[in-house]
């Protein structure tokens, strides 16, 4: 779009400017209930177009819905014309039954009145197991101070923009394997989470997440249903991510950028040892 | 906490890092329905615990459920002990009855299959008017260069753990008025609108509002609903805040930071003279 830039140098100038789209989805599940067909709809997240079927499968995953892909009779962009792209229904294998209480726990709850820091992390979970194996896998230093300046070269987008959150799965060599962009950071990685399970490499026991900005509890819930063991991320993380990174055996890095970073849990899978010939 | 903090010089030494406090906050209303008392949950937020009355509060007037202070008959922190800090009831008036349709927008949607660019900003406008004085209120581009630094130099708490976003608002003279911080974005808003909302200052017609982070639509959408006139951001606006921002009438600065700044809508409210003697 033409917008104005304007500097305090009292030079204002008409230039080209491109926006991250954002626009919302609509997520439905379709299943079989006494033998009725229903269509549900579920969430609704503003995102930005593009691996619709990822988001809306690693949403329905990380919140505790989704199992497996074989649960899955079809995904499709559903809706009336011109506006069919900005909802996306999931078709359920006749035999699946669906607990929707899960996803009311995200928005609303019948629990008695008390949310709090440790029972959260209880009423909050998904059904999530920890990661069981806490040294494994091992990843040096270096490899790590590596993942910033990678992603930022693989995120075309976000330097045009400049709006777009990304979540990078690496392996522990440093390669980047997959990347996923978005205005909302939830969904960013939800596709990445989502495109790994429609592909059925689920769990992702030895892969490293890197997220191009704060690491929230919510984003470390969605890792561990994942079971990726290790995140890092581009800012701070906050304190509940913290706890839950603790809790469920994920090594957290934050200020992952500029050739350092800090280490919040699990420093037991870092090697700091420098490879000498 | 102790944490590693660690750079490629091969240095690896143990600090004391301070994190940015997330945890559930539980928003309940309570009301009179059929001559039975209700206390309904309405939401769930990962936030930074402190003004979490503000925060329910900003957070039902911009979902268009709260119209006025006067329906509000309580607030309060309520639940058992030691938790009771992370849910917050408000009770309204015995006359008011509540629209909870409002709220499922957000949640659940019983639309037919179809969300969409234009017809989405109706589907999910929350009742708000567009902002009529299109030329009011007039702010100089010397005023707006200044506010993000003074929005850094009010936010000590950003400093310190780089993990909370700020809602500021200002005057057209540049003077910082309130300033609200979290974890999410949303929130320092709702708190930021909640607390004008108690003290009953809404309208905020002749206000700007400044944001740490990024414009999105459900954040120009908030501002909306208490009527603020100008929002500038630091970093960069979405496709549907700027179409929102048009639609309502909206002043919107994006990368409003190094003594610059780009104009997306409503550039009629800026003057670019600059004050000479």
């Amino acid at each position: 779009m033409q917008i104005q830039s304007v500097s305090n140098l009292d030079s204002v100038e008409s230039k080209t400017d491109t926006l991250a789209v954002e626009e919302p989805l609509e997520i439905r599940i379709g299943y079989i209930q006494n033998n009725r067909p229903i269509h549900k709809a579920i969430s609704i997240t503003m995102r930005t177009p593009g691996k619709d079927f990822e988001l809306a499968t690693g949403f329905l995953f990380t919140e505790g819905i989704l199992k497996s892909n074989s649960q899955i009779k079809s995904i499709k962009h559903c809706g009336k014309f011109p506006n069919n792209q900005n909802t996306v229904r999931i078709d359920l294998q006749e035999n699946i039954s669906v607990d929707l209480k899960k996803l009311e726990r995200n928005f609303y709850t019948t629990s008695s009145c008390g949310v709090c820091g440790k029972s959260s992390l209880e009423a909050l979970a998904t059904g999530a197991k920890p990661i069981e194996k806490t040294g494994f896998p091992l990843v040096s230093y270096e490899i790590i101070n590596e993942l910033s300046l990678k992603l930022r070269d693989a995120q075309n987008v976000f330097d045009e923009t400049g709006g777009l959150h990304a979540a990078g799965l690496f392996d522990v060599d440093g390669n980047l394997l997959f990347l996923q962009e978005d205005v909302g950071r939830h969904n960013a990685l939800d596709k990445l989470i989502g495109e790994q399970f429609l592909q059925e490499k689920l769990p992702l026991s030895d892969k490293i997440l890197f997220l191009s900005g704060r690491a929230s509890f919510e984003l470390v819930q969605k890792a561990v249903m994942a079971q990726i063991p290790i995140i890092a991320a581009v800012s701070a993380p906050s304190s509940l991510a913290v706890e839950a990174a603790k809790e469920f055996g994920i090594t957290l890095l934050g200020f992952v950028r500029d050739g350092r970073f800090n280490v919040y849990a699990g420093n037991e899978r870092i090697i700091y040892e420098t490879a000498t010939a």
